[in-house]
């Protein structure tokens, strides 16, 4: 796992402000030799951290800041007078800064002698595999990748460069993963789709034969569950981010740069568009298509398809549980309260004339 | 984990129409002599792949489809000039000759050296166990099956015949599996229930003393937990299909031939009848009774029990964000609308008189 | 794993209600003498078998057990002449109970020789650590635990004494635990928080620094994930208790003895109070608060801060699948229809003058 975790302070480095504008763009206003070691929130940052501000709704927390210098938009440029840069896009500044300041770890090259190999395995130059991973017949996988502890990687799957795969993500044979792939523990790709025919009373399995293809960029979260086709693919383009619990089912396709939220599931076959956002929690049901661009608020289903870019939501909005009460009882008769005023209107239109 | 990929072009084998209906019945029409050696969809098929046609609604995709024969109901025998099998449930057809085109991993009957093994463990003939499986003392493993790598089997666990348990599954001590078992990766069988009881402003663990008992032809998706019984135990009847990320609690019972979707949450106590099917992300509250042939929508949390079989749905239906709002406002004062309705009502009654 | 089952029936021990009473308190009705062995329901317990009343709604279920003794309260201590425990909280005292007779099984001491232990680990004395486990440099693990098959430790992680960490947990990096822990199968802690910033259309990720820190007697359910601080930490207080298969996405704080069940998604920064209970599959959005003892229903989304302690609710309530479609039309023109109200009672006021 990496050890690029602030506590590490060992290996504490510090650049002076210039430094980082330097690779990174952006104008400086103030000290450009103040020197910053670390990222911070502008609440708990210390005198060598760097804070950020990215809504200038939050720009009253500049004043109690202990932040040695900050990152603003020009919008704020002139809200403190702490050192800072000045950048177009204050939050994905400070992502750079911070991947700057905490490198990934790097693959320390080789394969723990646990580890069992099957045959016609390829592994890229740099890789390291760790510990009790095991990996099948005809599996490749790429350079400077790191596999974790306890990792089971099937039969002919394929990994590009650069990944990241954590403890105990179990990838299925057959899949494809391209490059910079990040895995998180837990995580199980190309398990099979819950395809069933009902005959006489029983259930009869329908095999899975279809695969799991995944592009470039990608990031799948803890214990997150992508499912493999059942004749055809699931495909998860590139620079997909798949946050925690996620559920995909067989035949999913999700569009590039679409980002979805912890403990979503969508159904078999739906297709989702590019650069969409789904919220935590949400579901999308089966054979649905989504147009790009969508934005879905957490713990709302779609249960028909989505032609317009836009916002969608269909929360039950909470209140006290005496209250809910109440109103839940109405909503099981919203239909014959609607016919009760249809009915009143007419009477009282009938009356005016 | 299985080979059964249609990728692997290797094992390919070629089957004549006539050869697939002397096996599982059905008539043909066209040429009995075209030879498939791959099921697909009607979409994707090629020349020498099978697909079928399960609802008349998708009639029309059989004039675009590549497919060198498809299989059929006879409502739907006409529709098409290619080569076809005539049957009653295309669907259970298609299951069956795509089991038959490609069949489920054999075992390779052997416990790798890496294996971890109690005492008194029972091993059945041509069972295959996998790299660093631990299997603890007392537990017993019925014939033919495979036990893929870093599973965890619990003491005195028992596991019938033909079970195909793929990797990173764990099983706690004692429970009980039928034969003809599918859990996919991350199954997690027999840990704790969710037992607590406050006492002073701390909560007291109840130990968790039942076990979970599975039936025969039961399959349990990836990541699905499942709960050990408080004191008496949870059970999974014959037949039952959990898919991916499913959450059931201690002493829930679920019937013969149920089928339930991804991510739902069952609570504790909860009993569900015989040949329900429960959508993706639905809910059953504890302690309460699902009557057989009961079908749950998507999303749906069932807070009370159903005693007549039918189709149950409780989503709130999604529109855009804005126009949510506006509704979502009205909906915590559904309560004091209808009153105001009835009063409404009541004026123009009186008036009437 | 443990092997604390009711099934182990080698261990059976049998004590007499006065013992227990000498040990746990209360007051004995009926014969002291009578030996109990094991807890159960009041509907399934034996001859020896001591059963619990917790709540008086349930006092006819005493006609019918054949438990040979019962814990009551004070209300029902004469609606049974079984021999009788009473006492102020039947469902505490039968908790002590079950412990006592079913104790969590000990450690015996040592580690497996499969196991891969980095530089500078430190283990504590008494701890058991089984197969195939993984410790990574600096860890740090007290005295008594279990760690089971297949966890994987990460660098510089501190685990208090007495944890018992259920088969293939995964802690990362620098996650600091306290005493008494218990994690179930599949858990994850200290896995990337979802943190991301877009930038001329692809995602950056937001490197994830700051660490999960657990308090003392804390239990996660299995599969539950729990994930890093993105800056500062994610908190989980003393004696919380989270049940299955939930997500804690980065930052999070949940206050102590707070009790969490199952599916339930909390979204970054999040601040959950003390003694508050979530239901299954609830969800709590992102930077909110939520005041001390709050009790949150099953399916509810928290999607603004509570303030006040009582009971919060927003379920769509469920209904035959028929009726649904004819509300659910409705729900979606209700501000509509309210306006339509509203011009009505001013139709029907204007008139009145």
């Amino acid at each position: 796992m990496t050890n690029s975790n602030k506590l590490n302070l060992m290996q504490t480095v510090n650049y002076r402000l210039e430094e980082i504008v330097a690779r990174f763009g952006g104008k400086i206003l103030g000290d450009a030799e103040v020197l910053v070691s670390q990222v911070a929130t502008l609440d708990s940052a210390q005198r060598d951290q760097i804070a950020f501000l990215a809504n200038s709704k939050y720009r009253s927390q500049l004043e109690q800041t202990g932040a040695g210098a900050v990152i603003v938009s020009a919008a704020d440029a002139d809200a403190t007078s702490i050192p800072r840069i000045v950048c177009e896009n204050p939050y994905a500044y400070f992502a750079r800064v911070s991947a700057f300041l905490n490198p990934p770890q790097s693959p320390v090259s080789g394969v723990h002698p646990s580890v069992v190999m099957g045959q016609h395995v390829k592994v890229g130059n740099g890789t390291q595999i760790d510990a009790n991973v095991v990996i099948a017949d005809g599996a490749s996988i790429g350079a400077n990748c790191i596999i974790m502890s306890g990792c089971t990687i099937g039969e002919r799957v394929v990994i590009g460069d650069n990944a990241r795969i954590y403890p105990r993500v179990v990838i299925y044979h057959d899949c494809l993963i391209g490059d910079n792939f990040i895995a998180h523990a837990g995580v199980v790709i190309g398990s099979d789709g819950f395809g069933l025919a009902m005959e006489a009373g029983r259930w009869l399995k329908i095999p899975q034969i279809g695969r799991v293809i995944i592009g470039n960029d990608v990031e799948v979260g803890a214990n997150t569950t992508i499912d493999r086709g059942a004749l055809d693919d699931t495909v998860i383009e590139d620079d997909v981010k798949l946050d925690n619990q996620i559920q995909i089912a067989h035949n999913v396709r999700i569009g590039a740069h679409t980002a979805i939220a912890g403990c979503v599931g969508i159904a078999g076959s739906a297709t989702i568009g590019k650069y969409c956002r789904i919220g935590g929690s949400a579901g999308i049901l089966g054979h649905l298509e989504i147009a790009d661009y969508v934005e879905v608020s957490s713990f709302t289903l779609v249960n028909k398809s989505i032609k317009e870019r836009g916002s969608y939501c269909g929360i039950f909005p909470f209140t006290s549980t005496q209250n809910w009460r109440r109103n839940a009882a109405q909503l099981r008769h919203l239909d014959e309260l609607a016919d009760r005023l249809k009915a009143l209107e007419q009477k009282t239109e009938s009356k005016d004339i």
